[in-house]
Formats: structure tokens, sequence, C-alpha cells
């Protein structure tokens, strides 16, 4: 079992398809990074449907506290997801068929009032920032988080002008 | 309780919001032409998942022979439903969101390997025509049905025809 | 001839092009799993056309119950056929263009009021399931198919919870 | 019968269905204003099939010279008709669906290898075109249509001139 | 003052134009009804930047939990605001250019990776969606809300029930 | 005469139709309001060809700093003038066809590299910017202008202000 | 010299860029086949404009009677020459940049009333369409050309069938 | 340090991502064959905000004449740089998503009224011209520069040409 990953853990990370793994572990590694707790669960909500319902309707009180999922094609796993929990579903389209993650994309983010699926950018960089929404979600209520938040945020910043130094060196050695 | 519509119907039509009404009423016209008996569901799959799956999973033994579902956005219903039922399902794509109905044709369509949805055109021509391919799969074992699809076949291209003449007279006139 | 095909066969599965076989053989694939005969005809809607009406024209009488119709670009192969029978026409858009599967999808499926087209996904998933609809109209008057259906959706669920495991198993490994 | 339609025309204007005739009208129009016989054809690529594919059959030994074609959503009338003839073929996309006629612009333009259709601009802009499309094609073999082709390009330019001196007019006004 | 909104709110609306405010209003609606405070704040992520930036800067320390940012066209106000806090950022694209929303749509969407955006849909459904995931992230500590996104759900499932008791009576009545 | 228009003016404005001239009055009204003298010019990159260019080449000489030229569909104008002259050119993408400005926008947009066109947004924000990016390039030469963009940025946050204050007012008022 | 090549060419080629010769040899290809004369000329609208006109202007009186114009991205090659010569000039969109020749699509066939460009589908198949469509337009006052085209219909059908034999025999065998 | 770069730079060109610069070396070498200087610049909108914003407030001051800004996805870089300065920002959409730079175009071209980024076309070429424009710009007050820009408009021309008679040449070969 991987570094973060426990059966009571504070995030639960859905994808549709194990072709969806080199995606979806982006979530997964930025949750190892702050120390956050998760399950990875493969299950589809067209092909195993009801195993997904039936983790999604005891997320909440087997001590889930944001769900992550991942899809691509006709993505309708984020939102059978959240049809059937209250907690904060996290949705993350990957481009897996011809029309390069935009019918993923649609799929995700265009659900009907009432239902929220908070909808990620195409791909690894959404993976990712799923990852660091479910962080910034704990974090209300926990000032751990919050202050590594507060780090990740310089480090971001940091890295930028340190990547800038390096090109510049690159570009004057030239 | 409109013409051909009854308990035990052939053909189940759903919708995913009442908005949908004026759209999918299309393919409940086409079957009182043709004699088929319906029913009329009104049941989403995000806000009353729970009613959608039920109805989807004995949808079979209660008799129906073919489901058509019209939805708009990230339309999930004929996909939920043809997760959870080993029938023909018929997709219709709702326009109603601002992107036209690209995201309901997208989220209706691009169902993975193993669950198909048979998807129709966006609207009013999408929701006539799920009808229509109803009947088309009820005639394989109808010869009444089929004999009347013939029909129908001939009246469409006459009804160009008569048209063209009209146009024609109109055009004379002026 | 492979196993599933011949002469007199339920399906009739047209392709517009020998480029669009590495496809449209998917269809064909999922009906030998299942045991359904079929026939592979190659024919254009544009650069044979009169013979794609001709077998379209002869399709019901020869004993098709189903056709399905795999064509790239201005894909117009399954509504030509459509046009000229009233069995049920399922089509596959094949991305074979520069515009990704967006022009054949759209070909394909925008099929006006009278004349539908059962439209799948883009490429394999949709070629696949356009076998799998098939086997679904077939099915509903042949209980040998329905209990077969019955089982492929549980081993389609099955398979992902195996992938699941083997996906914790190779993560725990690490 | 309008001033320059006529049965032996040099221009055959088909419309997929009668909501068409407002756009290609236009068609009609600029072939008036040159002298251009032109026979208009109300006729489906879908719904009267047959009677399409007869008329196209019949357009070159009939005395036709040029084909106009307009339909909209899965406007495959202009290609169903270069496939059954040798005469060049002009399409108009017609938008007459939710997605604004991208759909009738892709069927029509993304033809096969061997079927060309020249097509035009979505909506009047193009019907009008088609007419001034197939003017220059008649032109080749006709010293008077050349030389009105050259005045009406040349008013062209002289309308818009006069224009931007309205406009300063009305401007100056102010 | 409006029912929910007070200066220590849990949750800050921003909006980046006041023609935003006929869709920004269902995020203020769905809070009221949940009985969550809230603060509106009209700011601009390009006309306004130093005041956005600012009240994104002291957001958390003023109490500041959730913030919903919706705007139109190159619609940067959320990522603006996101790079600039720690907290969740809830964005709602606008349909306020010829373009229908997909300029908006991309633009909060494809945050880079390390500064997530949560998306919702477009337009009224997005920001009435966008109030229900502040609320569902409030509720992982506030009981209380739990207790009532529970009875929202239900209610939820609820409405749609009547609403076909609702049509079928009316369709009875024809 | 309007009032910043005259005839060796700092900004020549094109249109490449009458019906552009509601959408790229605003690019004159903001030139009136900076005090910068332009020329309102009708002209067509395809229907009166030789103007344009004529117009174009000369443009230099006679005075002009900045071209701004607005033009819907296949929207030439800006690209055609751009090929005439060395001075900057300003593109507005109008939205005058049924694909929503999107023709305009990449007519207008993607030039080959040697001819570049400063491309602004779709319709009247894109309009009323170029005017705002004429003034900011002949700012850089006169301090003057500088000090009154200085001052309308300042204004654009201002306004933003006050907006918000009206709106929190009418809130209150409710 | 290539086989069909020569100065007082029936048909004129255009290209805007050397990398677009290797889709734009399809036309050539397909006038060799038939022998018609052609004149392959690189010249752009925006990098060498002048020259670009005067062959526009003088190809008329120089013997040419069709025009073929291949570009990508702001592909105004082919409406830039339409708007200086009134023969019928062909589009061919070429996909050369990220956006997959949507942008060269919408350039070359969305032009104003008055001036067409007959539009060509994306990429090879449009160019050498380009040049079927060329030999239909000579065809109608060549009954030579016109045999030879009827001649290539039937080919176009012939070879689909023999590539239909050959695939089932290549099943056959598995 | 390269050729053209200095503190004290005429153009600064801003890169959002290390990973942009293939793209943005083409902005830096048409400044460099021109003589003008330039200083490149690696920052973030949205992981380095305040180092943007502080470069954008003090470019005008520190003696920058235009800002070149590049970057992919949801590109706010340009708009940003925009938002801080009255100095005239060029956007550059970069390719760096599934999407293929849909996103970044969008996102940069989309500007509300008062705000403007002069967008390039996406990549390389945009790149390229980024470069020209600013050259453009700086030439209005620099007269070697503008015959610099008259002597490669010259040069461009003369390119094609030379391409055309290479390209024949090889034809001829063959």
């Amino acid at each position: 079992m991987p570094k973060g990953e426990k059966k009571s853990a504070a995030v639960w990370i859905f994808m549709g398809s194990e072709s969806d793994h080199a995606i979806m572990s982006e979530s997964a590694a930025v949750l190892d990074e702050f120390g956050v707790s998760y399950d990875l669960k493969l299950s589809s909500a067209h092909r195993s449907p009801k195993r997904t319902i039936s983790l999604a309707e005891k997320s909440l009180r087997n001590g889930a506290k944001v769900i992550i999922a991942g899809a691509g094609a006709a993505a309708h796993l984020a939102g059978v997801i959240a049809a059937h929990t209250t907690l904060p579903v996290i949705g993350v389209p990957v481009d897996s068929s011809p029309l390069k993650g935009l019918d993923a994309l649609l799929s995700t983010l265009q659900m009907p009032a009432g239902v929220p699926v908070a909808t990620m950018a195409v791909g690894k960089a959404g993976a990712r920032n799923a990852g660091i929404l479910a962080i910034q979600i704990l974090a209300l209520n926990d000032s751990r988080l919050r202050a590594k938040l507060g780090r990740y945020k310089k480090r971001l910043a940091r890295t930028v002008e340190e990547k800038e130094k390096a090109l510049k060196q690159s570009q004057g050695k030239r």
C-alpha cells in the first residue's frame, strides 16, 4: 500500500478505468506530499454502477471528507457519485477519446442545479489540482494543513523564480 | 392519460426535467401515430437517482422493450439507465444550456465500450426519431408494425413531393 | 470466412472504406463472442452508391435484422442506408480526418425527423457498442441472447473489480 | 413560374426541406439577375431518396450544367447528388439545428476523395454565392455572361464606396 | 442588506461585472436558503485588479471559508483570486460574449497545476451549484448544515416526483 | 464629420461592411474620448479589394500611425491590410454569421509568421479595446496621452467600486 | 517540368507555402491522370500579396479556366484570388496549425456574398477533389473529359468492390 | 546573455512556464534580427502572481515600451500584466493542453472593454509575429527600424518567389 493510502481515508480517489491511473496518480501524489490519507478506487459509472453507487452512499459514514473522481469520454463518474452523496465531489476530465477531452470536460462540468461537481482542468494538471483543492477544503479545519498550504504557495512562486534563473544562465552560456 | 400511454407499456420514455417535455412529447406523438404503447417518466439521473435506477432495473421484467431517455447539459440520464438494464436505450440530447446542446450530445453519445446508448440528433428531430427507431426495433417481430413502417416511408417521400408542388405553385403565382 | 460471418446473417456490418476495418472489426468481434451471425460489407455512400443502396434495399427481405455502418469524414453511409430500409441502422463515426471525428459524428447523428440513425461513440468504443446494441435488439426475441447479455453485464462489473485488485496489488508492491 | 425558371434549365437548385427555401431563394435571385435559367427542386436525401437520385442521374442528359443543393443538419443532399452525377455540385449548408450550421457545414464539406462538393458559406451569403459560382462556371463558355460578371465585380466595389459616402454623410450630420 | 449577507461572512461571492449579478444572485439565494452568511463583492480581475487582489489576500484572515467568483469572456477572476489565497475558490463561467460561455468556461477551468479553481456549469445552474458546493464544504464541520443537505437531497428527488405527477395529470386531462 | 475624425488622422478605422458600423463605432468613440484623430473607412477585402489595398499602401505616407480593421465571417480585412503596410494593424472580429464570430476570430487571428494582426475580442468589447490599444501605442511618444491613460485606468477601477456600492444599496433596499 | 504542367495551363494551382506542396500535389496528380494542363504557383496572400494579386488579375486573359488555391491557418489565399478574378476559384484548407485545420476551413469557406470560393474538405482528400471539380467544370465543354469522368466514376465503384473482395479473402484466411 | 537581451530593454518578453520557452524564443529571435533590445522573464500569473504584477507595474518606468506575454491553458498572463500597466501588451497563446491551444487562445483574446491584449496566432507563428508587431510599434518613432521593416517585407515576398523557383526545379527534375 503506497504511503498515504489507508482504509478510513479522508479522500477517496475514484477512477473509471485502469487507463486513467496514469493521470489520477497525480492526485494521490500531492496528497502524499501533504500527508493526507486517501484510498484509490477503480469503479465505473457504467460498467460497475452498483458498486460505484454503494461506495458513494457509504462514503460519508465511512469517514470520507472529499471525493475525487476522474473519467474520460461520457465521463459520468463524478456526477453519478455526486448524485448519491452530500460530500464535496471533485471531477477530473481525462483525455481518452478522439475528441481530446472535450467530451469528458462537458460531461463532468455541466451538472444540473442541485448536484455540483467541482471540475478541474483536463488531464494531469487537473488531477494534481484535485488533490490541492481537497487539501484546501480539509485545511479549513486543520491549522497544520493550512500552514503547509501557505508554504506550498510560496514554494510555487520560488520555483518559478529558480527556473527563470536557470533559463537565463542557459541562455547566457550560448 | 393520452392515447398510447399505459402502465405495461412497450416503450418507456424518460425525461430528466419537466422542461424537456416540449421536446420529448415528439417521441410520444410518433408512438401514438403507430399505435405503440408507452409510458412517460420524469426522473433525473442526478436529482432522483434512486428512482431512475429502480425504474431502469425493473423495466425488463415489467415488460418494457425499448427505453427512450432525453436530457440536457451533462446529460447522463440515458447512460445511467443503460448501466442498469440490458434493454436497448435510445438517448435524445436536449438543447437546454448556453452551449446549444453540444454538452448534452457528447454526454449522451460518448459511452464506454460495453454500455451503448443509441444517440439521436439534438432536439425535436431527435426526439421524433427516437420514436421511429423504437418502432423499427419492435417491428422486427411485429409484421403489422413492419407494414406500417413501409407505408410511413412512402408517405415521407410523397409529402416532400407535395410540398414541392405547393412551393412551385406559390412561386408561379408571384 | 471468420467465425460468425455468413450470407443470411442477422447483422450486416457496412464500412465505407477499407481503412475503417481496424475500427469496425470491433463490432464483428463482439458479435462473434455472442454467437450472432453477421456479414461484413465494404461499400461507400459516395464512391459505390448504387451497390450501397441496392444492399440497403434488399437487406430486410434477405433476412437482416440490424444494420451497422461505420464511416469517417462526411459520414453519410449510415444515413444513406437508413433512407433505403426500415431496419434499425446503427452508425459508428470513424476518426479519419484532421477534424478528429467531429465531422463524422455530426454527419452520422444529425439526421432529419423520419429517418433515424442510432449513433455510437467515435471510434473503437463505438464500434464495439454497435455490436452490443445489435445484440440487445436481437435479444428482445431470443431468451438465450438475453441471458448471455445478463451474464455479460455482470462480467463487465466483475472485470472492473478484478482490475482494481490488480491495481491495488501493483501499488502495494511499490 | 418565376422569371428565370424553366424545365431544361442550366442550373438545378435542390433544397432538402421547404424551410430551406428562404435561404435558397438567394441562389435563384442571383441567377434571375444574370438571366440564367434554373429549376427549383424540393427533394430530400433521406426522406425522398429515390427521387433525389433519379433527378441526379438524369440531370446531365436533361441539359443541366451545374447543380446547387442546400440542406441543414446532417446535410447529405449535395453529397448524395454528387455521388450520382459527374456535373459540378455546389453545396450550401443551412443553419437549421441548435448546432448553428456547424453540422450542415461539415456534412457538406468533408467529402471523400473522388466525389467533390463545392461548399459555400453557411446561410444566405452562401446561397447567393452558389448562384455566382454557377454563373462563373457557365461564363467559361459564354462571353456575354463573362462580361456581365466583369460589370458585377465593378458594381460590388462601387456599392461599397457609395455606402461609405452615405455612412460619412450620416456621421457628418450628427 | 439582504438576509444572509454580512461583513465577516463565511462565503465571499465575487462578480466581475454588474451584469453578472442576475446569474450570481443564484449563489446568494441558495446560501440564504441554508442560512449561510455571505458577502457580495463586485470587483474585476482586469479593471480593478488591485482591489480584487487585496480582497483575495485578506479573505482568509477576515474569516472567509470559501470564495465563489463568477465572470464572463476571458474570465480570469476566479483564477486571479486563487493565485492570492489558499482558500477553496469556486468559479462560475458566465455566458456574456458571442461565444456562448465557451470562452469563460475554458478561462476558468484550465488552471495550471498548483492553483485549482473548482469550476461549475456555465450560467445559472452553475451559480446555484457554487452555493451548494460551498455549503457541502462548510458542512464537513457543521452537523446542522450536514443534516440540512441530507434533507435538501431528499427534497430534490421528491420535487422531481411531484413534477412527474403534475405532468401526468396535465397529460391525462388533454 | 464627427468630433475626432479628420483626413490626416492618426488612426484609420476600416470596416468591411456597413453592418459592422454598430460595432466599430466603439473604436471611434474611445478615440473621441481621448482626443485622438481618426478616419472611418468602409472598404471590403473581397468586394472592393483594389481600394482597400490602395488605402493600405498609402496609409504610412499619409500620416496614419495605427490601423484598426473590423470584419465578420471569413474576416480577411485586417490581414489583407497588414499584407500591404508595415504599420501596426489591429483586427476586430465581428459576429455576423451563424457561427457566432468563431469564423471571424480565426480568420483574423491565425496570421502566418511575418504579417501580424493584433487581434481583439469578438464584438463591441473588442472594438472598444482596439481604440484603447491604438492609444497605448500612440502614448509611447505622447506624454499627454500617457497621463490620460493613467487616469483612465484609475477611472476603470473607480467605476467598478461605484457600481458595487450601487449594487449593495439596491440589494439593501429590497 | 512534370507531365501536365505548362505555361498557358487550363488550371492554375496556387499554394501559400512550400509546406502545402505535400497536400496540393494531389490536385496536380489527378489533373495529370485526366491529361489536363496545369501550372503550380507558390505565392502567399500575406507574404507576397502583390504577385498573388497580379497573377489573379491576369489569370483570365492568360487562358486559365479554373483556379485552385490551398493554404493553412488564416487561409486567405483563395479568397484574395477570388477578389481579383471572375474565374471559378476552388479553395483547399490545409491542416497546418495546432487548431487542426478548423481555422483554414472557416477562413476559406465563410466568404461574403458576391465573392464565392468553392471550398473542399481539409487536407489530401480536399486537394484531390479540387482537381476532380476542376475537371468536372472543364468537362462541361469537353466531351472527351466528360467521357473520362464517366469512366472514373465507374472505376471508383469498382475499386470499392475489389477492396471488399480482398478484405473478405484476407478475413477468410484467418 | 544572448545578443539583444539587456536590463533596460525596449521589449519585455514574459512566459508563464519554462516549457513555453521553445515557442517564445521565436519572439526573441526576431527582435535579435532587428537589433531591438529585450529581456526574457519567466513569471506565472497564477504561481508567482506577486512578481508578475510587480514587474508589470514597474515596466513603464523602467523603460519598457512593449510587453509580450506567452502562456498556455487558462492563459491569464497577458491579461494580468495588461491589468497592471498602460503599455501595449501582446499575447501569444501556447498549445500546451489536450485542447490544442483553444483554451489559451480564448483566455488571452476575450479581454473585457478597457484592458486590451493584442493577441497573436497560437504557437510559433504567433510568437514570431509578436516580435514583428513590437517592432512595428517601435518603428513609429524610429526611422531606422521603419526602413528595416520595409526591407523585411520585401524579403518576405522575395523568399516566397525563391521557394517557388526551387519547387519548380525540384518538380522539373523528377
